[in-house]
């Protein structure tokens, strides 16, 4: 605790995981006031006939 | 944002997972009299032997 | 089961948020194909300055 | 409704499973003087690169 | 981590919130077989307008 | 989308929060490689009788 949890796509690099987690960590450190190693993060990947945006399917559009 | 988070079994059809979120994201849009555009709707699949219902593990159910 | 989450703004008006549990329920049961009697709805109200959208506060955002 | 979500790593065990939500819906029950039958339990199982524990990633981590 | 969200109606004693946590933590940890130390949990209070059960708000039914 | 929710005690100053919007939002967007425009922050403020760290709530914690 604190605990944040990333929706979003796939992040298939794990390098990018590290560097997220390390990144949202700090920032989240910084703000409440609490070490860094009480930073629990958890990042969702969610597929894209899984997420809709303006009432459609990620996979369903064209970007 | 807003954001929907659908907690259910799996929804193997794709052609489900369109309507349902198509037709949430409208609901949500005339709720909060935000454009469509801005809503995200995240469906979760969970499989039945990691969902409980009434203190019994769905893959135990015979329903 | 299924359980729906949604994020957004206060909702002020209660008869808003009856319709949008309403048909949220009845969008979620046809997907699910399962009765409207087993679905949960949980509105989240957020305040203005602890929601982020774009890197800013909604609070600080003049929209 | 209620309903509890369990974020943790991936428990094998389906009886492990069997059990916490057994044990955690009782527990609910009494705490909230609602019947057990109401009780929605979702265990989530997530990858240790997916998971960050003081700023670093549990797959990176030698425990 | 493992982190546990009970979302459900007010819970206004605190003793209830004191046991429900002390018990869901003791019941993860024998779970997962990590130390309860590592546990979170975080109750949610929803009010009864907020909650839809079945497509109707909490605050309509008789129950 | 993505969607990033921050749970965590009560960050009283808004200028904090201001900054952890800013920073998460910036991390994400950099890992996820989509603009910053995109990205969500909810943070939610949890009492400490709402949280329960290690079997115990935070409010009967000394520190």
């Amino acid at each position: 605790m604190p605990t944040i949890v990333i929706e979003g796509p796939p992040l298939g690099d794990i390098e990018k995981k590290r560097r997220l987690v390390a990144e949202v960590s700090a920032a989240a450190s910084t703000a409440f006031g609490i070490p860094v190693a009480a930073m629990v993060v958890i990042i969702k990947d969610n597929p894209p006939e899984n997420v809709g945006v303006g009432g459609r399917l990620l996979s369903d559009r064209k970007e």
